[in-house]
C-alpha cells in the first residue's frame, strides 16, 4: 500500500489489541451469561445490571431474543439443532463483544448445559453463568410475554419448562432467586461479583 | 422479581439506549465497510483507521476473516449460497456493534452488491462503504498470502477477479486507490470522512 511497488516488504498494519480497548474502557471485555426459565427474570436483571453499570462510566451491550431472534438468527427454529446452533451464533457473537472490551450480557433460557459450556469455553475465565432460579409456578404466574398460556393450550411445542427440558446450571458463578429478593439486591450482587473477579477496570 | 408476588404490574427494566452509549464514548456506532480484491489493502487500511482512532479515544473493532471464518462462520464454505449468508451474519453483526456505539471495521472481499447493499439498509446512514481499488496485476504482484499463486494453479476454485466476478461498488463513501497513494493519505482521507459524517462526536 506504499508508493514503492514491486518489494517483497510484506507490511504489518499495526492492530488495536483487547488490552489496549481494555485500558481505555477502564473494564474487562466479559460476558455475563444469564440462564432459566421463561419468566425468571434474565431479561429484566441483565438489562438493570447494563443500565447500572452505564451510570458508572462502564460500555455494556444487552444480546437478547429481541436483537438476535429477528437479525442474525432469524433463520433459525426451536428444534434442539436449531437451539444448539442459536446458542451457539450467540456464543461466537458475545465472544467478539468481549474481545472489543465490552460488558456483555446475554439473556437466553438456553437451556442445555453443553450449548453454555461451549460459550464458557470460548471465554474462560471471562465468563460469569448467573442462574436466575425461580419456581415453574412463579415463572408460569408471571408470564410476562403469555406464552406459558400458549403453551399450556398447546399452541407452542416444546417449550422450555412445559414439555421441553431445562437443565439447571452446576457451577454457576451466581444463583440469583428471583422469588426471594429485590432487583436492587440482585444487581448489588451481580456488581460486587464483577468487582470480585476484578471486571470493572481495565 | 420485586418481593411482592402476584400481582399484574409488568415492571420495566431501565434499558440503555445507543444514543446514552454514544454519548459515553463520544463517537457514533457506525460501520465501515472495506470492499475489494484480496491484496488490495482492505484489512491493513482498516486496522491502519482503527489504530489511528483508538489514539484519539475513540472504540473501535475489526471483524475480518481471522475472527469471523474461524469462529461464527466455520460452517460455511465458498459457494455462492455461503458466501452469501457469510455477509449476511457478518452484516448483522456489525449492526449489533453499531448499535452497542462501536465504531466498527470490517475487512471482506465481499464480491456481490446485493450482499454489501443489504448491509447499507441495515445501517442507512450509518454506513461508509469503502473500495480499495487496485488493479489486478498489482493484487496479484502482491499477494500476501500467496491466494492468487494456488488459485492460478487451480489449487483454489472460485477466486474472485481470477474465477469468480468482482461487483465494484457504485456509490461508495470512498475510493481508495491504494497502488497511488500511501496509506498514510488514505488513513487521513478515511478520517476526514468521518469527521464530516459526524461520526467522531456522540
Amino acid at each position: 500500500m506504499r508508493k514503492q511497488k514491486a518489494t517483497n516488504i510484506t507490511w504489518h498494519a499495526h492492530k488495536v489489541s483487547r488490552e489496549e480497548r481494555e485500558k481505555l474502557l477502564d473494564q474487562k471485555g466479559v460476558v455475563l451469561w444469564f440462564t432459566g426459565l421463561s419468566g425468571s427474570g434474565k431479561s429484566t436483571l441483565a438489562n438493570e445490571v447494563a443500565y447500572k453499570l452505564h451510570e458508572r462510566g462502564k460500555l455494556t451491550y444487552v444480546l437478547d431474543g429481541d436483537n438476535i431472534r429477528h437479525g442474525l438468527n432469524k433463520d433459525l427454529g426451536f428444534t434442539p439443532e436449531d437451539r444448539a446452533e442459536n446458542i451457539r451464533r450467540i456464543s461466537e457473537v458475545a465472544n467478539l463483544f468481549a474481545d472489543a472490551g465490552v460488558i456483555t450480557l446475554t439473556a437466553f433460557i438456553s437451556p442445555y448445559r453443553r450449548d453454555r459450556n461451549f460459550c464458557r469455553s470460548l471465554l474462560k475465565d471471562r465468563f460469569m453463568e448467573i442462574y436466575t432460579k425461580a419456581p415453574l409456578e412463579v415463572c408460569e404466574e408471571r408470564d410476562p410475554k403469555g406464552l406459558y398460556k400458549k403453551a399450556r393450550a398447546g399452541e407452542i411445542k416444546e417449550f422450555t419448562g412445559i414439555d421441553a427440558p431445562y437443565e439447571p446450571p452446576e457451577n454457576p458463578e451466581l444463583i440469583i432467586e428471583t422469588d426471594k429478593e429485590t432487583i436492587e439486591e440482585s444487581v448489588n450482587r451481580v456488581i460486587k461479583k464483577m468487582e470480585e473477579l476484578g471486571y470493572l477496570h481495565g
